[in-house]
């Protein structure tokens, strides 16, 4: 690079530096609002996000960063490929920032906060109507800002390029529409087995304290490091990057020992990929990462892949059955893992077992587009949801609790988020079978407890690169080819038709 | 107030109520810091700490600011009582805040976040030299920051103006003189008398859920509102008010009860101040406490005037037994009072009793003074502390956890802290002693467990105000006189000359 080059370069990976530390704060903000905020914080806690909010696009839409901006674009073959990248990285967040009027940004922070808040207040009333008027202030808000994005075919591309740049809705359409072209009929054939899997066994009660030890004991075996995060409860799982050295998990526990457990295991999916990103990415724009269709993937392999697996349960089944001594000692591994992997339609998308859930997300998928536009409108979306799942599932959720309010999203304003969660599920298959090609004798090593060279593969394959390749050139890189369907449609004929004796 | 006023006051609160978000975000990133964070978070937070500081501080010393207020101050006829108040608080931070370079504030917000970290390290392995240069690196950029700030006698008063709006060393030595000239001799009478207190039924050790159980309880009768604020452990307890609606309690717990008890009823005390508020004064500068001698006042009364009185305890002691009757079914009333009132030098000062506990408080005075005026090197600082601990309290500390390592304060370069501790004390016995004028019958509802009358006296004479009236005036309205040592040494004798005999 040239002087004036590298001056520049270095005084945009400051501002840069200065935007990532924003993020930081109003990850915490975020986190903290989530699981231990008390409840007369909200009105405070809302204009203190939105005055941060405000602040970061003050900053990141401020000319000089323009400025510097174009003009190393403008020099481009002077620069290695890393800055090349994190240029491009900050470019995206820059141009989509500067479509949006400072003032919008403040509404939807302020309009998120309380919505958030009365979405938790009527799911517990059961009471859809109390949360109406808010989800229809955040879908016009979100459609404002679609528009001043900008999009070609569809107003929700301009959404879900937000968490998964690159997609388009009619691809990722097409590909959901696979899954579920698949999952319909393969979960009745399920059904039509009669095969009934006793489910005694992880029903509980179980101690929620001895669960969260257990829980730690696997996050823990997977490499997660507590020294650089922690666990804590919340209404809603989820997991919080909010800087290196400090990733937070959530998770919750009910009786049934699967909630808190595969929720656990999900975050700290989750977890490890923000611990996994090389150091030296700390604070730069790639170090922070955007797909969230990669992010679930890590997620949902360790979730699925890995905790719903046999080998897994060999490692780990004795040291559970230590703990909860009384309803697990004369339980054989085959009952427990049996019911572990139990497929039956149910109301959370949350609890849902893996053949049923892409379906969940298929229904939000779906529904979400149509609300966005404007071929659905919100009084009538409790109905739509309900009539979805009688289709998909073969069911209707009796209340809304169980229903249209299970999901904090909508509240948060995370249009356009659902579709990963599939994404990840194809991505996880993929990413798991190219893990088992390379290193020699996977399943023995998971069988024997060491989850260490897995976690590895990820952190040399996926984690350390951060947001440096857009996901489709990252699944490609790690796994010889894009993001299809084939993989996981393999990968559940080959676990589920033995198990419902299907073939 | 003119159109024109008018539109410039409504701007210079819209920038205020910014200001008193980021606040509430760095409020937030410490809290979060001592109590939740994990160890590895450090280094992250100290940027993110850093960076919201920059921001603060550039928003502060706006040209739009000191337009805005240049503009209303040369107006002042024309506007109220309250915003003219208003705008001299916004003044005062402006113009400390002008003085002082962006990048000394970052440096300072750095460094400060680091050695914090540092001290916790050294104070569990009891190694001064290890926290010696973070501390000199604390007490160089103390002495940049007053040099900035500017002072007439003493570099010392650019820091305690900080604390204490108006307050001057000088004034101040004075006051800490008096209290250390009646404490000695004091301390020494009561030594003399020989009376030895049975501290056997406070030593424990008490179950910490029972005790954390019990805290709740006298919070809760205390009127602190648990909805709007909550009660964690940490090293060292605090009281942070982040924002209306969100006041965090921080205390912790030892096997002897009156740590964590009396702990809990402090910050308590604090936190009350900070819920008491009028709401009005949210996000505005008023709504921010600055005079830590009210501040203080507020906790110790709670503390000592309440907390150690008989009146308290014939209240709460059967349900202290109720709580613990193991080791307290069969102690009496008297017994116990007794031993919460035990008058000993001990090494820890946030553990020390009443009578002690402002020499603990002179000793640092003297010497953050002298370090500050360099007339006290680091080095040289554990021997000076053993030294003057001897002196005053007859006892040198072993080892320098439980001496100079003790405070969290100079590690976060609090320098001109220390004092207020003490103005807390005397400012407490006035308006304790003003609000049994006020109150009818005050003792009899206390005994009863009555604690609103009290409370909403000092709401209306102290709370409510936030930072409406400077320290010395709010004194005045609220006792009819300015902070006096009278009071304090009158409380004092009365209280211990009948428990030692020494009338």
């Amino acid at each position: 690079m040239s002087p004036a080059a590298t001056e520049n370069y270095r005084k945009l990976m400051q501002m840069a530096a200065e935007l990532a530390d924003l993020s930081s704060a109003e990850a915490l903000l975020g986190w903290d609002q989530e699981t231990k905020m008390p409840r007369k914080g909200i009105e405070g806690r809302a204009q203190v996000s939105a005055t941060l909010a405000g602040v970061h696009h003050e900053r990141l839409t401020r000319p000089e960063m323009g400025e510097a901006l174009a003009a190393l674009r403008g020099n481009g073959t002077a620069l290695d490929d890393e800055a090349r990248a994190q240029i491009e990285d900050l470019w995206w967040s820059y141009t989509r920032a500067t479509k949006l009027p400072g003032d919008l940004v403040r509404r939807l922070a302020e309009t998120r906060s309380r919505a958030t808040a009365v979405w938790a207040e009527a799911r517990a009333a059961k009471d859809f109507p109390r949360f109406a008027p808010h989800l229809k202030e955040i879908i016009a808000l979100s459609r404002e800002v679609a528009e001043a994005y900008g999009y070609e075919a569809d107003v929700y591309d301009a959404l879900l390029e937000e968490y998964e740049p690159g997609a388009r809705t009619a691809d990722t359409a097409v590909v959901l529409s696979e899954v579920k072209d698949f999952l319909v009929p393969f979960l009745r054939a399920i059904a039509e087995s009669r095969k009934e899997i006793d489910l005694t066994p992880v029903l509980g009660p179980f101690d929620r304290a001895k669960q969260a030890a257990f829980g730690e004991q696997v996050v823990r075996a997977m490499g997660f490091d507590l020294d650089a995060g922690r666990i804590d409860t919340a209404n809603h799982p989820f997991c919080s990057g909010i800087h290196p050295g400090d990733v937070r998990l959530a998770t919750r526990y009910k009786d049934d020992i699967r909630v808190g457990l595969f929720g656990t295991i999900h975050e700290a999916g989750h977890g490890l990929y923000e611990q996994g990103v090389a150091a030296a990415l700390g604070r730069t724009p790639l170090g922070s990462i955007r797909s969230l269709g990669i992010h679930e993937s890590q997620s949902r392999l360790w979730e699925n892949n890995v905790g719903l697996s046999l080998p897994f349960w060999k490692a780990f089944y004795p040291s559970l059955q230590a703990t909860f001594p009384g309803p697990l000692a004369d339980v054989p591994l085959d009952t427990f893992f049996a019911a572990v992997n139990d497929v039956r339609p149910s109301f959370i998308r949350i609890e849902a077992d893996e053949v049923t859930y892409n379906l969940h997300v298929v229904v939000r998928f779906e529904l979400e587009h149509e609300l966005i536009n404007g071929r659905l409108g919100v009084d009538d979306l409790p109905e739509a949801w309900n009539a979805r799942y009688a289709e998909y599932l073969g069911i209707t959720p009796p209340t809304p609790d169980v229903g249209v309010l299970q999901d904090i999203h909508w509240s948060s304003g995370l249009f356009g988020y659902f579709p990963t969660y599939t994404l990840g599920s194809l991505n996880a298959a993929q990413f798991y079978a190219a893990a088992a090609r390379d290193i020699p004798s996977l399943e023995s090593r998971i069988e024997r407890g060491d989850l260490i060279p897995l976690k590895d593969w990820l952190v040399e394959n996926v984690h350390r690169w951060g947001n440096r390749f857009k996901p489709e050139e990252l699944v490609e890189r790690a796994t010889g080819h894009p993001t299809r369907a084939d993989e996981f449609i393999a990968y559940m004929k080959a676990k589920y038709e033995p198990l419902y004796g299907l073939r």
